[in-house]
């Protein structure tokens, strides 16, 4: 077993430690107007209320780093990442996780942001390998590194792991530490492969086996087709917090999700004296 | 790694098998006078009303194995467990898990019993090893291993299967195979050691690593004094099933908790085309 490497992220005054030893920490996903019509809609017209108001709640609900996406078709997004990101740096001082498929407009970002930021992401096709881990290196940032190359999304857990593996050696080479690098294992439908689960769950004990790194998925793919997904997401969360993911990209604000996130944190010995799960508690409380 | 040993329990007509690879067998708790007043006082009074209301609903709501106890202080516990199990087997045909801590109690189950029952439970402590075993072995049973000794409940998750061991090893002299013997790492509670979950969850991985045995657990206590209990068992439950419990003992008509373990079932590749998890989301949308 590899020891448990440390992340650290930071906006211009805050430091965020990512660590299996930690509680989990939350990426919130709603900065993003793929398949978010409100979002997409309120960035073409140059409105960013929703992206203030969905950087506030996210914060609120406990996301502990902002993942920001400006991919509006037809917009420039090297011009509309740096707003967004902007706007939300004027409201909260959580750090960010840049997301972003175009390396001018990541180029652009990392270039503006104060801090150290998250990098989403770079997969293993050399595209992305030589055009991401540059710029990861320059600014001293840290990326999340996906499970996929030139021959698509690997079908096995271990085959997954030898991208992970080439993703790492890949920034090594490049002076980017290991514990700058959150492997994403990619979590696939179950809807289309019963297995898809089973799959992300072992790719996530092989990774951390071997190389002990940060581990985030976006988790929500998972469900997709299937009724009450809410309920499948959060205990597949908590499951591949088992496993050994420690900063799942995902929405705070469903309550059955932050709830097993922190139920996860409790049972995995990683909130002292129930401490969180009480303080939320009483916060759900309040709200009612 | 050790293989997956098959646990087969049966009723006169009916037999299911707990499998790492098979959906999650929950043996439902509920029929068992500790800590319920109702279910105690209909018993003192020989109303068996409550017993088999219980049995009906929990295997309405997924139960696949009853546990039946009638520990009253003060009735003839020999007497009254046959009353109750007499009762549930009127009304259903899941197998029965029999939990007394008095052997008599247990002689005198087994001998009524027509299937393979399932024993609640032998313990590491002499007195126990030496009461339980051979009831089991003479009536073909299946037994639950519960990992404390005559020194309590051991501190760690090592010592703890030190014990598995034991009773494995002395079960195996009296011809008792493993595959007939399901161990239950035992949960103490988190809110007197927030290391109480991670314990018992390492545990179950180093227990399963080394047999390959059935696991269960009474997940309930581990939220003991907390609020929501609800959702941390739930969560707590699906961790488990990831580490390797196969067959734990609660309450199916919580619906947090029969839905995270579908939803864990599904996660672990284990319902195929999530026939399992929609059929239950019909049920719950006729039910709402």
């Amino acid at each position: 077993m590899a020891e448990n490497l440390k992340t650290v992220v930071s906006s211009k005054t805050k430091s965020i430690e990512i660590h299996r030893d930690l509680p989990t920490v939350i990426i919130g996903e709603r900065i993003n107007p793929t398949g978010r019509k409100k979002v997409l809609n309120a960035l073409r017209e140059g409105d960013f209320d929703v992206v203030r108001q969905d950087a506030l709640t996210q914060v609120e609900a406990g996301a502990k780093v902002l993942d920001v996406n400006a991919g509006v078709p037809g917009a420039d997004e090297i011009v509309l990442l740096r707003q967004v990101m902007q706007t939300v740096m004027e409201v909260t001082d959580v750090p960010l996780c840049i997301d972003t498929a175009d390396p001018r407009a990541l180029a652009a970002a990392l270039a503006q942001y104060e801090g150290k930021a998250l990098v989403n992401s770079v997969n293993g096709e050399e595209k992305s390998l030589s055009a991401v881990l540059p710029l990861v290196q320059e600014h001293g940032a840290a990326v999340i590194g996906l499970c996929m190359d030139d021959d698509g999304i690997p079908a096995t857990a271990e085959a997954r792991l030898a991208v992970a593996a080439k993703i790492i050696e890949r920034a090594g080479q490049l002076g980017i530490e290991p514990k700058n690098i959150v492997i994403d294992p990619l979590a696939l439908t179950m809807g289309a492969d019963s297995s898809a689960g089973l799959l992300a769950l072992n790719a996530i004990e092989l990774i951390v086996a071997e190389f002990g790194v940060n581990i985030t998925m976006g988790a929500s793919n998972i469900s997709f087709g299937m009724p009450d997904r809410k309920y499948i997401n959060s205990t597949f969360i908590a499951m591949a917090i088992h496993a050994g993911m420690t900063c799942p990209i995902t929405n705070p604000l469903v309550s059955e999700i932050s709830t097993a996130v922190l139920a996860a944190d409790l049972s995995m010995g990683r909130d002292d004296y129930g401490m969180n799960w009480i303080t939320a508690y009483r916060k759900r409380q309040a709200a009612a």
